[in-house]
C-alpha cells in the first residue's frame, strides 16, 4: 500500500463526498481514516508527500486556466472544530497556487456593521471573482453551528424577535441551499469541507500548543471551554451537513486526525471539481491572430 | 372628490399591490389612473399636496422609530422605463425623511469588477442596514429586463456559456424570489415599485427635456432609441412582475402619467408597509432607567 497509483487520489475523494444528506450519519465517518494508505514509516511519508505535490501541481495548472478563461469562479468553504487543521490545510494545499487568483477570507466574530445586516451579507461581500478561487476560513455556516450551539448569540443579534421562531434553522438551511444553487447557476460552484477531527486528537493538539513555544500563539482558553460543547457541535454538524448536502454544493467530510491525509483529500477534491469544469485557455479568433502576427513582425 | 378622507391613502395603495402573479396582466393597469381623485383645478392640487405632506410626515415618524428600534430594515426598489419619474419620486417622497436612515443606490451599467461577480452581487453590497430604508434606483431586476430585451448584453457578460440556456430567465426569477424571501425572513421586507408610464406621456416628457434648458441635462438620445423596444420592455415587465410577485415581496404597479399621483401612492405604500411592522422606540429596563435618573441628578 506504500505508494498508491495516481488515480487513487480521485477515488480517495469520492468516499468523503456527500451530495444527498438523507442517509448521512456523521458517526459513519472515522476521523482516523486514511483509506488504507500507510500511516507510519519513512517510505509512506515520502509517498504521501509525492502524491500531495502532484495534486498541488495539477491544482496550480488548473487554476492558471481558470484565471485565463475568466468565466468560472470557485468557492471553497472550510468548517471544523478548533485545532482540526483549517489554517494548516489552507497553507499547505494553496501555497503552490498563484495568489493572484486566490482570495482567502477568515470570518471571526461579526462586527457591529456586519450584525446590522442579514447573516449572509458579510460572506456575499467576499465572494470570489470569476477566474478566482475564494477560500472561506469559517463561513455563513457558523450561523447554523456556533449560533445553534449557543442560542444566546442569536438572541444577541438584531433580528426582529418575532422572526426568531422554531423554524429558524430549517429556514436557514433552505436559504443557504437556494443561495448556493444560485451561485452554481451563475458559474460559482461551492465546495464545503468539514475537517473531522476526534476529541482525543484535538486534546493532543491543544497540549502541543501549550508545550511548543512556536505554537503558543495559537492557544486560546476559549477553545478549551468549547470542548464542553463537543456533543452539541457534533449534533449541529450532523444536522447542517444532512440538510445542506446538495448535488450543486456537496459537503466533504474529511478525516482530520492525520494532517497529511487531510491535505491529500482536500487537494484531490478541489482538483476533481476543477477537472469537471471545461477549463481552457481562451482561443484567439482570426482577427486577433493576425494582430499577434503583425505585432511579432513589428517587434522583429 | 376634491378632498378625499384620510384613510383613502391606504385604499389607494391596495389596488396597485400584486402579491400573486398568476393572473397578473400589465395591460389591466392604466398609466393615467388617479383612482377618481381630481386631476385638474387649484383645489384638487392643494388637496393632493396636503395628502402627500401628511403621508410624508407619517413616513418620517415611522422611519424615526425604525431607526431607533434598529431591528428591521426595508428595501425599496424602483423600476421603470425612462422618464417615468423614478428620480423625482425618490426626491419628493423621501426628502422629508432623515437622510441618516436612508441609503439610495443607483445602478447603472455594471463595472468590470461587478461583471466579475454573480448578478446579485452588486445589489447585495448595497443592502440596507437594520434601522434603515435602502432605496434602489434600478436594481438586479435589470438582469431580467434590459438584459432580456437585449440578449447581446447577456452574451457580453462573463457567465460560462454552457450555463446560458433556455431556462435562464426562469432560474433568475426563482433565484430572485428565494433571495427576497431570505431577506424578509431576516428582517428586511422588500417593496418593488414599477412606475407605469404610457408611451404618449414618455414622449411628452422627452420633448420637455429638449425644450426646457434646466431639463436638458436629463435628455439622452439613447433613451429615445430605447422607445423602439417599447413592446419588448412591456413583455419583459409583464413576465417579470408575474413571476416575482410574492406575499413577502409584492410589486406595486403604479400609474405614472400623473406625477403627483405616483408620489401619493408610493408614499402610501411605504407607510403601509412600515405600519405593518411593530415599530416602537426601545423600552428601557429598570437598570437603564436608574442609570438615567442618576445622570439627571448629576447634571443638576
Amino acid at each position: 500500500m506504500g505508494k498508491p497509483p495516481e488515480k487513487s487520489i480521485a477515488s480517495l475523494v469520492d468516499r468523503y463526498r456527500v451530495t444527498d444528506g438523507k442517509k448521512f450519519r456523521l458517526n459513519d465517518y472515522d476521523p482516523e481514516d486514511t483509506a488504507a494508505l500507510s500511516v507510519r514509516g519513512k517510505k509512506a511519508k515520502a509517498a504521501s508527500q509525492a502524491l500531495l505535490a502532484k495534486g498541488i501541481a495539477r491544482l496550480a495548472e488548473l487554476q492558471d486556466r481558470l484565471y485565463a478563461q475568466d468565466r468560472w469562479g470557485v468557492l471553497v468553504i472550510f468548517q471544523a472544530l478548533d485545532a482540526a487543521g483549517k489554517d494548516s490545510t489552507i497553507k499547505h494545499v494553496m501555497s503552490g497556487v498563484n495568489p493572484q487568483g486566490v482570495q482567502v477570507s477568515s470570518f471571526k466574530v461579526p462586527s457591529p456593521q456586519e450584525l446590522d445586516h442579514d447573516f449572509l451579507w458579510r460572506g456575499m461581500l467576499r465572494l470570489p471573482e470569476r477566474g478566482c478561487i475564494g477560500i472561506f476560513n469559517r463561513s455563513y455556516y457558523e450561523e447554523v453551528l456556533i449560533v445553534r450551539v449557543h442560542p444566546e448569540i442569536l438572541r444577541g443579534q438584531k433580528i426582529p424577535p418575532e422572526l426568531v421562531g422554531g423554524r429558524i434553522w430549517a429556514e436557514r438551511y433552505e436559504d443557504i441551499n437556494a443561495f448556493e444553487r444560485y451561485l452554481r447557476r451563475n458559474g460559482f460552484p461551492v465546495l464545503k469541507f468539514f475537517l473531522n477531527v476526534s476529541k482525543k486528537e484535538q486534546k493532543r493538539r491543544f497540549l502541543e500548543r501549550l508545550d511548543l513555544p512556536e505554537k503558543n500563539w495559537k492557544f486560546s482558553i476559549a477553545d478549551v471551554r468549547e470542548r464542553e460543547f463537543w456533543g452539541d457541535y457534533r449534533k449541529a454538524y450532523q444536522e447542517a451537513i444532512a440538510a445542506t448536502s446538495t448535488p450543486w454544493a456537496p459537503w466533504y467530510v474529511i478525516p482530520a486526525d492525520h494532517k497529511w491525509f487531510t491535505r491529500l483529500v482536500v487537494a484531490g477534491a478541489i482538483v476533481a471539481e476543477l477537472e469537471k469544469l471545461d477549463l481552457r485557455y481562451p482561443k484567439l479568433d482570426k482577427a486577433k491572430r493576425r494582430e499577434l502576427a503583425a505585432a511579432r513582425r513589428e517587434l522583429k
